[in-house]
């Protein structure tokens, strides 16, 4: 029963982020997901607003982890930067523009309607946030700026991805992503060779 | 009659910015509106798509003005795009995190599911990112970098919206703000003085 549950979050999953919370009804839910009606509320007794909590927190962490893969060892960090919205830019065409933010859509949403839903949300961008600016760091960017930096390129990206599926095209990811990279790159000291990062802290 | 239209256009507008389109049924727009239910067919034959078309255009409108005010003749560009951030941080607190941009939820909602409100919002984006561009160019940006930093301005004002309402702050506002303004600065030549910009076009 557990491939059950699993194959629920990720039907949930792709449908939040195509056409969001409001829109995605229980039926549709285990439609997708192949699973009795039933199973929903087997497995989460809260309904759709546990589940929703769960899908975004779960959405959240495989994110982070593409995030994390961006950021090689021995790479630039600026490129690393331009390389995930180019690489997001060819999901979109990949999916014909639905694919973008598995939780930014369910964000909008519910940030004024529903506390336990944009509590979950606000987390997912935290720790976005904090493993962008870590790997910023580990590649020469200025502790004071890696911050900074890391809120300013998820805005970036998250605006671009509106941009992009409002307007059917990559340009705004590969000009936002551009900007940024150069943002990026302006921080790290000159002096700083491209191929001598800190090392990167194991995980 | 007129009166009543209005309403509901300005009612819905303020729904759909806070709790998305699919999330707002037509009973609450009208109630909101405190206009009679059959008013909304009768001015909106196509119902709730109509309306929503039209609410988009419209404040698609209001906030095209909006981004001209901040552009003042003799003023600095640069500062008037991190006055438009902080202005726009401003709004977000004042309403408890609900008013951010009028569009977004509904263009993340609808981008893969309904075509003719995805057009009206890629029309609005295109209107904000050729006005911001003009305004650049009018400060000094030359026009080659214009068009570019006006997208990623708009970029970056659009997550840093999600971001905001998700984490229930401004930070994120303030940065990319901070962030945005720095390149433009950047772009406008040396040896152009802050107090000598291009004649503003008259509209």
């Amino acid at each position: 029963m557990a491939a059950t549950r699993d194959r629920i979050v990720e039907a949930s999953a792709e449908l939040f982020r195509r056409q969001g919370y409001a829109g995605t009804g229980v039926k549709r839910i285990v439609s997708a997901a192949s699973a009795p009606f039933g199973s929903l509320y087997h497995f989460f007794p809260g309904g759709k607003e546990q589940l929703g909590v769960e899908v975004i927190r779960w959405s959240g962490g495989i994110y982070e982890q593409l995030i994390d893969l961006f950021f090689e060892p021995e790479g630039d960090v600026a490129e690393a930067v331009e390389s995930f919205f180019v690489a997001a830019g060819e999901t979109l065409v990949e999916t014909g523009y639905a694919d973008a933010c598995p939780i930014a859509t369910v964000a909008l949403e519910v940030a004024s309607t529903n506390e336990p839903l944009r509590e979950a949300t606000a987390d997912v961008f935290a720790g976005w946030i904090e493993t962008t600016s870590d790997r910023f760091e580990q590649g020469g960017v200025p502790e004071a700026e890696a911050r900074r930096l890391a809120v300013a390129s998820l805005a970036a990206l998250e605006g671009a991805f509106v941009l992009c599926r409002a307007q059917r095209t990559v340009e705004p990811l590969h000009i936002a992503g551009a900007t940024m990279a150069a943002a990026v790159r302006e921080a790290v000291p000159k002096a700083r060779g491209r191929r001598s990062p800190r090392p990167r802290r194991s995980r």
